[in-house]
């Protein structure tokens, strides 16, 4: 690779300075005219009939436009991942969650919505429940569903080679269950979005993650809409972390607006959000690992109960993920899996940074860690000698190209004083390493790809156009430094649209960790179209071959004789002019050579176009009065392929790190009596900056051939092992083996004193 | 050329519908948030010196949230033509016209605004003022830029052949004086905006027939901004006919919106659209033509002087095409003209349908009747002997592909049974050619080209994405109707996009009848192109050669075995997912090979290309005891290359011929004391539908080289030689030759009785 003015450079935020001064427009910026207000009416209970809605008093309240109920729906089920029909915009019959939606209601004002709320007269009859998904498997558990028989909303199994057989040439097997917990997302923003419904089409605006395939596809089958008629435009995001995909709010805003004619605002409050906001998927994982005194992991065995919540948003597939993404970074022959996603009384289910598979590394890397100490060996080297290396295809089909494993946990060895810390009984070090795809073809087998258009206008700015969307993370800043790489143009001449689904190509959205890579790879693409066709006319302009041209610092000159040059600028305005006013679009089309399984998981696939690693280590102090853990440093090596922008990089492993210490540490959505008892970030509480221990960032760099310049994925790897890690840390300090997340004070001072958690 | 499904055919407007319903969204429907309204201060003086502006009592107002004066503009000049720097957004120093912008206001509604107008205190010297263009070149004439030195606002000339000898052989010469009147264009929806300022980025709404060219090139210079920086965004427009170009209201709109960082919408009452709306320039003309027994026109000679109003916006360019527009029609050899565009102190003068052209022929028309009376040749034969043909090239170097003149005039002649009609005593007929350019590129000599691109969804809609305008005339339709013939799909199937320059490519935009020629061929391109890419996609799932594939009525088929077929939607879905998401989308660029005057109007130049004609006849009867002129019938015959949509083009030319006989007859601005008397639809009268007489569209056909499925112009022709027809007709009715416009009743009454006219 040569030398680059803008790749592998440490670029602020593009769009930094517009969210600093405030001048970034969010949801709650934007304001129609005549704009209504809209708000949901929730169940009180965890599981209830509905015998009666009564909306009269509501609907005579002064200021109130529109109330409606399931019968106002055009009762068409969401079904986001085309799975389970679930799910309602508005409960029908049911309630199946304390916060489920019963009614809605769109008025001049809060304060009016809110007292039309109170006015919906609803008769519930109360219906027994279940919140725990073990106990919702039980013979008389209540049933979510009567028609359904059972409580199981998906299913997965995988068998490879022979796990019985397997175990027992083992030296050391270790059986164990862990449970980990429901934490939130806890984006700044909370759920809002905005409706308007005018000559039959339906503009969304929304901060989703997923404009085009979330929004446009799953939105125009519930709403009973050609998707040609609904438009979404996504704004600026605060904060997404697997919450926004495809959300109620939003389709029964869309009603509002189409029921009312003018334009709906709604907004979740934070205990909405917590109380119904799809977070994370808590497992019960009975975990079985087989290991050989050499180190060699003989035999993978999971049964992983896995809470779906009251309806399918994406809890089957992360739970599935749990089944089989371990086997991305393990050599492993013999694996056995019994997945059960299990409707439960509780808020539905959705995507979270690391999906399922951070869940199961909890149990794996633990468990790990427990064989090293059995067979006396480095827990780093148990590691290193069962990691797959670059060029690897694993058990299940997944074609590594850069996997740089290895040197990761060498590196955060080095970085940690790794076996000096570890003979320092005052603290406590742990490792666990984490896998992760960069995109994932599953959820819309007809193509993974992305697309980009450039489009250079007469005065030589690049305006970068596509699908995929900037959620907070700093994607368009990685596309604008990949597009003024390709055209040799500062980088304060591109800018990127946001998305707008009448305008952007299709976009399957910010998810599974694909956007740097997929749309990466269309941005440059596409701006390597633009720059050839540039470069057509610069050589008519300075009349030299366009192969002896080269394009740097916003000018094309001849190479070797960079006097002979013409501004980027004229070149852009008389393309332009060549052909009748049209700007020089470049167009960047992307589609990996990934594959869907065909006839189950049992066969080989390769669903990601390019898979990326990090080996954590967590250096810990336990107070053994408290039970609290202090984390005193924190080390973090990912493989990322090539890193674009090393400061966004290590802004990810940063946040990604604090937010797995938060899981692992306090964070969990507690019920009682069925019901949320911390819906708010007084009882929930979050990490802060005080919270946070210093983060040691290590980037290995293997240039991946898929990636663009060879970067892969970050965004969920680097919170994939950290509560493991974590574990392992307190382990080592205490001897203390926790096994239930989040690990709090309580439950360590618990273990301390030898008892058994509640 | 084949059988078409959509060409050639009468199609309703595709936006019909939902301008029927009331569902089309024009500026006055657009509202946004915490939007203010703005309000202009204008002079009423006609001329006069700014002493001083007080504004402090409006500023002070409740209510109201911006003042503005010279003093808060960018000071830069406005100079749509980039030909005199008289024009600031708002007055310094003097104003110059009843009308001009003083001051400006926005306040929270209009009757704030406009009660802080009132509170506005400026303080005038009022100066001698001159209307009459003629009066403003004596000698002792108010000045209105003193340092000029005179009111000449541009001078035009052309001096080809020698005249002097063309006159002395001729056998017959006439010389006469004509007056053109000033109407207004009178759209139903005045001249309106909305502006919004956000993170140094303008967004303007307006109704411009120019989004591109008039509205982001000449405001960023004017408002001293990076044109980058500046979005326009047209919506339905309600009508324009010229007037929607370049307008200081717009300007004051972004200045107040800028200032106050809310949303401005303005609104001219008609009182100031007609006051301060660029009307149409009035000319004196002094023609003088000298012609042959044999009916060949030896020599053409005038003097134009034309008001170019108090600043210029484009009379100028109107003013230079009266001096040689005629002569694309009639072969010429002998021609002098002497052009002045003139300022006074009235309204400045802008574009209106028929630009500079239809004046002249007011004059030129006229006196060619004249003279066919004194060789005793039927007028009819006269026009015959001097009109080109296809194919000739001008004596000003315009290029004739389609040019069937001789057709029309014979299709008029015979529709209209002219001999025998001449006969009649009791009515007259008069008839009067005119021709018209289909673009012109003397506005924007870099280039005068159009682009498109057509974007096809998954779900088989086509869009078309053009910086050209509809504004009201029915393109849409007719670019609907391109894309659906040459796509094969119904036209229910595709739409297009309102213009947004965010969007759109860069457009010269809709003026000199210059957007279904040029547009249409880049739309035409466009979906060539895009059925293009689709036809390789179709190739592979139908296994048929590409060139063996036809695409119609929504399916794509092999030509030799339509059962082997695939819908088009289908193959728009594939074709998606092949290119990563990316719609297909076909780019159509299109640049006539046009050119403009290098070193004067001396030189040959051919800045269209193609040239539309139409022969008019007019059958009168005039009430003798009255004045009164009822036209009995009108006859209009057009040679338009191919009508796309005769429906359409049968409708321009009955509303061309409806206006051009208000024009005729009865519109006209009128001065008193400096001051417009009848600025409303009470005094300034237009006709109505009780006013309009059966008006009989021929269409004439030969497909023109260079349009789009052979179409050229037909928006301003058909207004061209209206007046001159119904001159004609009276005389034919009557012995009176009227040579003032509009031909009211009371001057016909006057020369009837043998006075001579005011």
């Amino acid at each position: 690779m040569g030398d680059f003015s803008e790749i592998g450079k440490d670029r602020p935020r593009v769009n930094g300075e517009a969210k600093a001064r405030g001048e970034a427009t969010f949801i709650s910026d934007i304001s129609l005219h005549n704009m209504l207000t809209g708000k949901i009416l929730r169940s009180p209970h965890p599981h209830a009939r509905i015998v009666n809605i009564d909306t009269s008093a509501a609907e005579e309240l002064n200021g109130v436009e529109k109330v409606i109920t399931y019968k106002d729906t055009p009762k068409k089920h969401v079904d986001p991942m085309g799975l389970n029909q679930d799910w309602f915009i508005l409960a029908k019959d049911k309630v199946r969650f304390q916060g489920d939606e019963v009614a809605a209601v769109a008025a001049v004002d809060e304060e009016t919505a809110e007292e039309a709320l109170k006015l919906i007269d609803v008769e519930y009859e109360t219906l027994p429940y279940v919140i725990d998904p073990e106990k919702a498997l039980e013979e008389d558990a209540p049933l979510l569903y009567e028609d359904k028989g059972d409580n199981i909303a998906f299913e997965y199994n995988i068998d490879k080679g022979d796990v019985e057989k397997a175990f027992k040439e083992s030296d050391e097997v270790i059986s164990e269950r862990f449970k980990t917990g429901s934490p939130y997302q806890a984006p700044l923003e909370t759920f809002n979005c905005m409706a308007k419904y005018e000559r039959n089409k339906l503009t969304l605006w929304a901060p989703l993650q997923d404009p085009s395939k979330g929004a446009k596809l799953t939105y125009a089958r519930a709403l009973d809409m050609d998707p040609g008629k609904i438009r979404v435009k996504k704004p600026f995001v605060g904060g997404a972390f697997g919450a926004k995909l495809e959300y109620p709010q939003q389709l029964i805003c869309s009603l509002l607006a189409m029921g009312t004619g003018s334009p709906v605002k709604m907004e979740n409050t934070r205990e909405e959000d917590i109380m119904a906001g799809n977070p994370r998927t808590n497992m019960t994982i009975d975990a079985k690992v087989g290991i050989n005194e050499d180190g060699k992991i003989n035999a993978l065995q999971r049964e992983v109960y896995s809470s779906n919540g009251a309806r399918t948003v994406y809890a089957p597939a992360i739970m599935a993920t749990a089944c089989y993404r371990a086997e991305t970074m393990y050599r492993l022959e013999n694996v056995k899996s019994r997945g059960y996603s299990i409707y439960t009384n509780t808020v539905p289910r959705g995507c979270f940074r690391g999906f399922g598979n951070t869940q199961m590394l909890f149990a794996l890397e633990s468990i790990l860690d427990m064989l090293s100490e059995k067979i006396g060996m480095d827990p780093a080297e148990v590691r290193r000698r069962n990691l797959h290396e670059s060029g690897e295809t694993t058990l299940h089909g997944r074609k590594l190209g850069s996997f740089a494993a290895k040197e990761c946990v060498d590196k955060a060895v080095e970085e940690a004083n790794w076996e000096e810390k570890r003979e320092n009984k005052k603290i406590g070090v742990g490792l666990a390493n984490g896998v992760h795809v960069s995109g994932n073809r599953n959820f819309f087998p007809a193509f993974d790809g992305s697309t980009a258009y450039v489009r250079v206008s007469e005065n030589g700015m690049a305006r970068i156009i596509t699908g995929e969307a900037d959620i907070g993370q700093g994607l368009n800043t990685v596309y604008a430094q990949i597009a003024a790489e390709e055209l040799g143009i500062p980088l304060k001449k591109v800018d990127t649209a946001h998305v707008d689904t009448d305008i952007a190509p299709y976009g399957l959205g910010t998810w599974a960790s694909r956007a740097t890579l997929h749309g990466g790879n269309a941005v440059k693409k596409a701006a390597a179209d633009a720059k050839d066709q540039l470069l057509d006319v610069a050589s008519e302009i300075l009349d030299v071959d366009k192969e002896n041209l080269k394009a740097e610092d916003g000018e094309i000159f001849e190479s070797d004789n960079p006097d002979n040059s013409v501004p980027f600028e004229e070149v852009s305005e008389q393309a332009m002019f060549k052909q009748g006013g049209g700007y020089v679009i470049g167009e960047g089309h992307y589609t990996p050579d990934t594959s869907v399984p065909e006839g189950g998981g049992e066969k080989k696939w390769n669903p990601s176009p390019a898979y990326s690693f990090g080996a954590h280590i967590a250096v810990v102090e336990v107070d053994e009065d408290t039970g609290e853990v202090d984390v005193l440093e924190y080390i973090a090596a990912h493989e990322v392929g090539k890193a674009l922008n090393p400061m966004s990089v290590e802004g990810q492993i940063e946040g990604g790190v604090l937010q797995g210490l938060g899981w692992a540490l306090m964070e969990d959505i507690k019920w009682e009596d069925g019901k949320i008892v911390n819906p708010n970030f007084s009882d929930y509480v979050l990490p802060t900056a005080v919270d946070s221990p210093e983060i040691k960032s290590i980037i290995v760099e293997e240039e991946d051939p898929e990636g663009p310049f060879g970067a892969k994925s970050i965004g969920e790897v680097c919170l994939d092992p950290v509560h493991a890690a974590v574990a392992n840390a307190i382990y080592d300090a205490t001897g203390i083996r926790m096994k239930t997340l989040p690990m709090t004070p309580e439950k360590i001072l618990l273990k301390l004193k030898g008892k058994s958690l509640p």
